[in-house]
């Protein structure tokens, strides 16, 4: 009997798209998830680019509409890689035609938007995934699964941040990045949201909160039409940045851990700076991206004089989720493999119907605790989630 | 000629007695700094271990009345060593009568304590020292280098923690660190005070913050009489911790840099983890005291190819503060060191009749932040420093 | 005009097999190396693994006779991933039917193997590289250019290890790898032959050397048949292991430098522990393979106060090379990576004609430095390379 | 009864002169080992700075023969602290004359002045150690532990080094640590005896070796006049370096393991890195000097999904050698530590009549390797110790 095989239609071909075809592409490659990814369509709107990218990345079919894409009898998942506006549109015609949806984060523009589309995957019984492939590091797989042995007992403190450098130069230009009637927020939706959903799957749920946000540089240089290069002529004069350059909170977890959140993209080399650490009663986990196959353990069980923080190489086939589908220990992956590990495991989880996290309803509270950062610092105030 | 000598008489023989005698008995054996330090008085309540105390280190003579030693015509310098509770009182006599001051950090128990005691040191003209020893570790007094030499431009963050482990076993004793009426408050005075004068020193002042406290084990053993060893009998069943063991807090400063602050007694693993990150437009710093031998900087104006977080070993004589009086290059120094290059600055600002900071004034500002955190703790929103 | 292609046949299905065929998967799609890459054919011994193996990455046909691949009209470059009892042979007949070459290392089992197929390249004209793929990490090729810009200056040292843990365990099996006849030998082939490569391209050429080793586990449990899985019945007793566990040397340079040299698959803990470390007269680098992405390099041109080993993190796409075909900033890349930049390399040198490194002739003198390191281990003495 | 006291005599007022001082004065301020430390006499050839040395230290007398030192009745304890070329003389007197004896390192010129001091001494009866001071850093004594724990089972590999980078600048003039007839070798000497030393301690005997040495700049400035400072007229034109810049050889262990060791004055950013790695069956240590608080370990005995290097901050009062003696944890000691440790350890020997370790005849068997390894870069061919 044949594997069940999975038609894939994506929307959006920019640094997400690039990674999410990669991803379909390597999948059945190095995992036998129990179904095969079909590589069918790509959608975007500029017609010619789209042929590039779709001849390129071995798409089988181009289309600049995504309403066909989503309604196409041909598609059983969609995967969806624009802008953060468009999100819930697209998901809730997605659904209601039928189909899996795996989805970038964050999920959508605010928590309403975010009901809408848990209401749609629910009532069509779709597989539904947000993209918060941070969780599929096997160093951030382990330190699940560390927490879940119980090794750290309770939880006193968070410590998370993401730091990133990238606009400190005043004469970056206004990027739609930097809009908010596109991008929603700034460094917050895009770092936060990676931060807040870890913290949430190895901690447990915030339940109150008192953020902060700040714009650094206010106006830059507008770009010279929508959509063109960062190297077109900047001749329009500056423009007004209306999202957050960085922003910053405090909070409580509703299991009486408290923790300190901030997102940068002006942390001078600070690349991509995701860290986070948990204190416990019993040990200590540190995770940093930029060395993302590494995960730190202090452990107050060792021997008294022997504990210290160790560095945990986690590549070991026979240890460390995802690997065996790798290299051999010490051959480390690096961040395109998140996504070729959250491709396996979507398919594993059509192939065998089984749900899948996080979800919608899942990233409908990181959305929630986004929103009420912004809600606290416009009002100056502790806020519950 | 001879040298000046400045008399010494300290008052308080714990932990920080120590310390303070192990600098006296050590500066000019390392350092000139143009006096000489007499180890003339120590003074304590209980006469046997004070006794005790005073011979094994060479104090010269004993005395049980704090008042007697700060009038005593044969003392120059009095240095404060006791709980916060007492510093008020005790430096505000020394002022008057006319002696130089090293006080132990916090300077106190409230701003309104801190005033009297500027009042009183600028009526005298007399010295007055905080002991933020901090500030003389090599690699901090390089941070203050680079940062004057404008290596870092405009500030952007602050990322400041200060993190300990000792109290997570909740039969650990209500010791009197634990308790308000002397200590002031938990993690808070005894730490965030380290960290927010080590900010305001490096970056400048706050201008408002919103805080929380913590305090995750609510009671615990009473000691079986006040001032007993931990091993004492724990007869006395469970008494209420008045302090914080955490206290966590949001700032901006008013050069427009927005921070994070953090003290815990709870962070399993972290034994003194003092750390400060600080990202400006042109370059980063991270210092951590437990390699306190050493300071990170990034500096973006390194050849784009050669950028990267650098690890200076502050231990060159020919180019780090202090360090000509000690070692070889990579012969580290410890913690013991800050102590006695503090006594040594003290001496030579006594000598040269010259002011020295942290004083009296300026660690009422770190108080007046302390105080502000704990109240906008109390009233859950942001307050004006 | 369509871009050239190159039709590749790949000769051997293993670990290393894999790694290329993803190389060949991915070159075209990441990079534009002005050729294009088609997976032809695959070939092996075993039928059955081989038509899985080639379905799954795409190799459009199969064929078990190695000779009949080589000389196919449909082919243009031969990749040979075969055991290196094999290497000479294989790479002979593809060079005299006029195909590139792209040969995994090390070259062969001998200095005088490899001089034959160098004759045989040469004659042929067709490109030729040999695989020490580490070069190809852009955190090596950061340290390529830093040497040649001249920031090392004269070299004094290097010291080089390759320490793996594998083989630790006195019942793991009488793998090929552990036979001289089909290895040639142990860690030394396998692990030295790298380090080697890269101190020679870094450094220069080794002039002299003394070098020994060790077998520290002589016998092993044999496996039930030749090839079969590692899990298999291990009925048959005992073996003699016949290569080297470690393999350690000292080594006088051209230029004056020297250098240590270690490889083992007995250091407990460390993975894959491709380690070296350069001091020249105005600057040290250090690069580590588990941590591929960084580089550190102290400069002794930086101000005295401020000099220190850097970290830098070899992931800007404007500053590091491959980088721009890649991810951002800090969203690094592993081991898989550097075959497919070695994959562009080649197609590009094909493309353009032009030579590339290191080619047969360099890796002869690399085999000779292996080879010279067994004689003087075998004979006790210092041996002229 | 009043404690013993052991009236000290020094004779050398250099580094280690100034090292020793320190630990004499305050060895008894912070450890209860037995027996007290009287700073008697100090000893040197010129007696102005001689004079103001004992002032400064607070040493009771001076004297600038040291032969009178040595029989003088109101001395106790030798601590020898001269260039290498003296020691054997001066300890031997010594011993001779009933003195206990702390000697630094190493020992002497040679094996036969050596044992010739071993012979002396047993004779005497007299307490001797030698001032390999590195044994007596916490993290150091720990790594012992952890070796005597089994925790590393059968040692298969010492990797060990000690690079500094002082005199690179070949205008750093010709200073007597240059000039073989006084200091016996250079880096070798100098650095290789540390790291034998330790090697020997935590593995084991040396069974045979093969070395090399190589002096990288063969002529430098003389100075102005012997025992002129660095900053005198360089007028004198060039002299030969008679010693070895750096010292490189390879090591078979009785016990089968294998190692590298290598000394150097010329690695480029390395200010103390005194740092050595072992790996056994079951475990690894790492220590690294210029992170002396901290040791590194990798245990095999972990859970297999847990296993990594951990780096453990030996400053734990309760678990960590000496460290009860000084501050709280996390709050480090630095280099001079050392000496204040050993000479607590050399006071307790005394007074309970214990002896210690590593004494003149282990001395000898570090010095048996050093000439060793002369011997076999001299002749170009592995020797046995």
């Amino acid at each position: 009997m044949a594997e069940k095989t999975v038609r894939v239609g994506i929307i959006g071909t920019g640094f997400m798209g690039k990674a999410h075809s990669n991803a379909w592409l390597k999948v059945n490659k190095f995992f036998t998830p129990g179904a095969t990814a079909v590589m069918k369509t790509a959608c975007d709107v500029a017609e010619e680019p789209l042929k590039a990218f779709a001849a390129n990345w071995g798409w089988e079919q181009t289309c600049t509409d995504w309403r066909k894409l989503v309604e196409s009898k041909d598609i059983d998942l969609v995967d969806i890689c624009t802008p953060n506006n468009t999100h819930a549109e697209i998901a809730t015609a997605a659904a209601k035609a039928g189909k899996h949806i795996l989805c970038e984060k964050p999920l959508a523009m605010s928590v309403a938007e975010c009901e809408g589309m848990v209401k749609a995957v629910k009532k069509a019984g779709v597989q539904n995934l947000v993209s918060f492939s941070y969780r599929r590091v096997p160093a951030v797989a382990l330190a699940k699964r560390i927490v879940e042995e119980g090794r750290l007992g309770r939880i006193f403190h968070v410590r998370a941040v993401y730091l990133q450098d990238w606009i400190i130069d005043p004469e970056f230009p206004l990027v739609w990045r930097l809009k908010k009637e596109i991008a929603g927020s700034g460094a917050h939706g895009d770092l936060n949201a990676h931060i807040i959903d870890m913290s949430r799957w190895l901690v447990g749920e915030i339940k109150s909160l008192v953020g902060m946000t700040e714009t650094f540089i206010k106006e830059r240089p507008e770009l010279a039409e929508a959509g063109a290069g960062l190297s077109a002529a900047k001749a329009k004069g500056k423009g007004e940045v209306t999202v957050d350059d960085a922003t910053l909170f405090l909070a409580r977890f509703e299991n009486g851990a408290v923790g300190t959140f901030e997102a940068t993209r002006f942390a001078q080399g600070r690349k991509n700076g995701n860290r986070i650490e948990i204190n416990g009663e019993k040990g200590s986990l540190v995770f940093a991206f930029e060395r993302m196959n590494e995960l730190e353990l202090f452990s107050a069980e060792d021997p008294p004089h022997l504990q210290g923080f160790r560095t945990i190489l986690a590549t070991e086939p026979s240890e460390h989720a995802y690997i065996s589908a790798w290299w051999p220990p010490g051959h480390i992956i690096g961040y395109e493999h998140t996504f070729i590990n959250q491709a396996a495991d979507i398919l594993q989880a059509v192939a065998e119907d089984k749900p899948l996290q996080p979800d919608f309803a899942d990233a409908t509270k990181t959305q929630a605790v986004l929103d009420a950062v912004l809600k606290s610092a416009e009002e100056d105030k502790w806020i519950d989630v």
